[in-house]
């Protein structure tokens, strides 16, 4: 039993409007249960969301928490639109997206852009992945997976992984229920994090900088899942989240 | 550019005292800068890290946290031996081991052995892997990294993923430093958890239950490293965590 990742190597810079589906089967002949992970920056770009900070006028919670931390209110602003909540305003902006996602900065990002320029995340990132698998397995002929993805921090570690953030046809979580132990006992129903493992395994070959490669399919595995399927089933609900409440705690002490 | 991720099938079942770089070796051909990916439930066997719950004594402590939480006071027992801070008591145990990992009942397991065992995971999961590390390099020949995994649960989302706990010749992360990004400005220093991303990649080929797969080689990526090696370098300082503090909030609250 193995897989392979391979990177697929020779995709140009993107742009607004290019054809990503297009450009990836270019460069890579692909197979039947490929996933396909492609790096929510390029799909970002190809969408055509980039904006820049001079366009934003900073409303009156961004310029509050901008004269509390010091950073641009512009950018405040930028995370605010696509943030349900804060949890933590300094010395990084850690919020949970309208999306469901918790990250810094709601996954808006300046470094690879143009002075100036912001790029947001895919609004929705899901239908990106649909939207893009539809193509692939079109232009193909081939039943594929794929997933969207960035590069977080996580709690108590430092170092950043890749992390999913839109999935099709691929469950985020595999299920491993009634399944008996090495000693006939019942296994207690196990989750595992099938899509942010294989975005993990993806990052290490995406690399950071100018060497980047934004595209990497993982191939030999079979989580092929022909039905719809959300990133969101994989976002700890409220009432769980005992993480969530002590950074709640903590902002209600300071 | 790619990598592969292969299974070492046929490995038995470990007990105390079995020579595990001896039985990987007999079933698969390593090769220069292969990564050695190994379970911590068999590195934990083979170390003879089992013991029994009717010989563990609960103490005062133990019995209080029992009392609050409803759970077995000899299983907390042994949860707090191997503990340097306990964050969160309900409804699960989530501790700081001495060893600095941040993980839910201290890694110990209950779910493989026996009934009235527990498996304890190595003491010293770095000592671990460099004394199975030199042993693979002696039998192989070759230049070898190592990296002992479990699985863990993580912050805001469900389901646990492969989680790097003791390293032999890989740095846990990979720094990202003074590279320029694409439009040739200083990138900020970016560390890439290869460690973590590794034991991610692996675990989806070791599975759960019955059919589990104990070590995996990741070959193709150039992280070999020679010299010693850390993984306490992943985890955040006391003071930079702030997921910690803010758990220690809701514990004061309670």
């Amino acid at each position: 039993m193995k897989f392979e990742a391979i990177a697929v190597e020779n995709i140009p810079l993107i742009h607004a409007g290019d054809n990503l589906p297009s450009i990836i089967c270019e460069n890579i002949e692909l197979q039947d249960r490929d996933i396909v992970i492609i790096a929510s920056t390029v799909v970002a770009k190809a969408e055509g969301e980039i904006f820049r900070l001079e366009d934003i006028t900073p409303g009156k919670i961004s310029l509050e928490i901008a004269a509390r931390t010091g950073r641009d209110a512009r950018f405040i602003e930028a995370v605010l639109s696509r943030s349900g909540e804060v949890l933590v305003e300094k010395p990084f902006m850690l919020v949970t997206t309208l999306s469901g996602h918790t990250c810094v900065n709601a996954g808006i990002d300046e470094s690879n852009i143009e002075n100036g320029f912001l790029l947001y995340p895919p609004e929705n990132p899901d239908a990106s992945a649909s939207r893009l698998g539809q193509e692939l397995e079109r232009l193909s002929g081939k039943k594929l997976s794929v997933i969207i993805t960035d590069t977080n921090g996580r709690a108590f570690k430092i170092g950043q992984t890749g992390v999913a953030i839109g999935i099709y046809k691929i469950k985020p979580v595999k299920r491993w229920i009634g399944e008996k132990d090495l000693f006939g006992r019942d296994l207690e129903i196990t989750e595992e994090a099938i899509a942010d493992e294989l975005a993990g395994a993806a990052n290490l070959l995406m690399g950071e900088g100018a060497g980047g490669i934004p595209v990497v399919v993982i191939r030999g595995l079979d989580y092929y899942c022909d039905e719809e399927t959300y990133i969101k089933e994989m976002y700890r609900p409220e009432e769980l989240d005992i993480i969530k409440k002590g950074l709640r705690c903590l902002q209600k002490k300071s």
